[in-house]
């Protein structure tokens, strides 16, 4: 098990936060349940609801949160909490009024992407002359870089996924259901140390053509192309992996498909280094499979940030013009998808170092056969 | 199972949201993924993302939805989906100024409360003369009041999750963690249907004393009361109960506090009928325990309405004026806190009939006493 985040760490981040913010030109930052609160402070609450709970970070002040009467013991015991100020209130209350005093009624604020829409309105509606801007406009950097300690949980969730892609070669696969594979999957993640399970693709023959088809009652059958893209959270950081596999002897242009998607990943893989822009890397991997012919059956951005969730800033997409840094992590994951027959898609999640790129998957790029 | 709903009942939704729109002097309804979108289209996305999916409905157009393009299939598949025009949007275009140009640029709008933050933001960007309203506060109306198929569906969860309550009377409590009480009751409720689990409270002794307290590691013993609060869905509707259990013969006082508890209860379904605010039933409940002395004790309100959700309007709160219609659902759970010792809560989901109130939870509310 990794170090647990202490509170110093959650200071600290609170801090960098606040300070980022103030470099941006803005007045704080307002963070509400979720990765960017579980990062900043440890805390996730039982479940995300229609009740307020909103932490608000500036260079002026010292952190502060409100939270609803009834979830303040749990808020109480979060690991950051003791490093900032907690008030709560009651139902029947107005949530916005309370929240509108701890700012600035002319200041603009970074605001959770994933808040309520009606926690925003309901600030608006209160405080007129303040403005609002998406988290992830404002400062996709908060959790961008991972540091040391989230580097090796992002390692060893990439090893558990990688292990877990290992033990499904060895199961048939011929006469079962996408969903039976599926439910091999996800047994192989827990197997392996997941805590939870988000996802277990298994897109076969026609099915793999739809990039987001997650899985369904088809019945696997022998020269089918399967894609495999799985993965979930380990000690609180993600992992998420897609082989493409084939079940029996593939044809000659299946291999040609898969050929191309694996030297489209590669040639993303050596795009990276620091300092260069997010969207070289979609491009470096596109140009690969445009070359090839098939451009147009690559119809999705070669890649989004991880961490403590799955999809997060920075993406690697056609005009994000954000330049990498060490520390970064994300996905590279090209596909190709021919409707009505079949679909390949390889994806591996790296992180910039100080002078490229490393890997945290390991198997093999090569088409693996299944039975 | 109850009939399936289909394309015909989406429309009529549909139309009846517009038209609900228009009355209240908006422009339309915008609705992101979750119950809404789920309510009026049968569409649910694989996943919540950054990326945009949102429905336009308004009483002048033919309702329009914009979904990313590898989401395309999906949305395609979705049971309302003949109903409506769908556009789709790739990666790498900026999906607000797709969107913008579906609303009029001076409209003023309800949108889904849990729309995310940065979509909202998005689009007030680029319509800067548009307004924004969450849907609870526009709309309270659009899911609350249940049809005779929906409430088919709540009747046989309330069904369901009473059958794992007796089951879970008959396990033994002493000695146990919460978290295998909890594990018991999640299997009982699969058993009797249910398709997802959403919560599963344990609260023993002290721990029943903070009402958001899930479950924990905590050793039950002879002597504790035990809140049991538990659901989830079943045929795509919720179920949300509480019994409050003792463990062994309880004291007087501890009598006396569930007995307060069941009074409030009682008195809460008793002040239900068609025509009374919403906030008279909060009253009705709370005016029992405040009499007995532990007004300071109920530190919540006393329900929320439930369907497609666990938890969405209406809510029977302090300054909730709504009034009650037949065919709305939701839960009438007062509790009493006593900090560091124990706590109760008795919760049943209730609709509203033509002339009172009927509820779709009968085991008994008179303190059970468990092993």
């Amino acid at each position: 098990m990794a170090r647990p985040f202490t509170a110093d760490d959650f200071a600290a981040r609170m801090e960098r936060a606040a300070d980022s913010a103030q470099d941006a030109g803005l007045s704080g930052v307002l963070v509400t349940p979720g990765a960017d609160l579980l990062y900043l402070t440890g805390y996730r609450p039982m479940a995300i609801t229609e009740r307020l709970t909103m932490l608000v970070l500036s260079a002026d002040h010292e952190p502060s949160m409100i939270v609803p009467l009834l979830e303040r013991p749990d808020a109480d015991s979060a690991p950051g909490s003791s490093k900032l100020t907690l008030s709560d209130w009651s139902d029947g209350s107005d949530p916005y009024e309370r929240a509108a005093a701890m700012l600035d009624p002319k200041g603009r604020y970074a605001i959770s992407d994933a808040a309520w829409a009606m926690h925003v309105l309901g600030l608006q509606a209160r405080l007129p002359d303040s403005g609002y801007v998406a988290m992830t406009e404002a400062l996709p950097m908060l959790r961008a870089i991972k540091d040391a300690d989230e580097l090796e949980r992002m390692t060893a969730a990439g090893e558990a996924a990688d292990a877990a892609f290992y033990d499904i070669l060895e199961v048939p696969f011929t006469g079962r259901k996408e969903t039976e594979i599926g439910a091999d999957l996800a047994a192989a993640l827990e197997a392996h140390g997941h805590s939870e399970v988000e996802f277990t693709v298994v897109g076969s023959g026609p099915n793999g053509a739809n990039p987001h088809h997650d899985l369904g009652k088809r019945v696997i059958e022998e020269g089918d192309m399967v894609v495999l893209d799985f993965g979930g959270l380990k000690d609180g950081y993600s992992s998420d992996t897609t082989r493409t596999v084939h079940v029996g002897e593939p044809t000659d242009e299946e291999r040609n498909v898969h050929e191309i998607v694996r030297e489209a990943q590669q040639a993303g893989y050596e795009a990276v280094r620091p300092g260069v822009a997010c969207q070289e890397i979609d491009r470096a991997a596109r140009q690969v499979i445009a070359g090839a012919g098939y451009g147009e059956q690559f119809i999705h951005r070669v890649g989004h940030g991880i961490g403590l969730t799955s999809h997060e800033p920075p993406y690697m997409v056609e005009g994000e013009e954000l330049l990498l840094e060490p520390g970064m992590c994300f996905s590279i994951e090209p596909g190709i998808y021919l409707p009505d027959r079949f679909g390949v898609r390889i994806e591996d999640i790296v992180t910039v170092t100080e002078n490229g790129a490393r890997r945290f998957n390991h198997t093999p790029r090569e088409l693996q056969i299944v039975t």
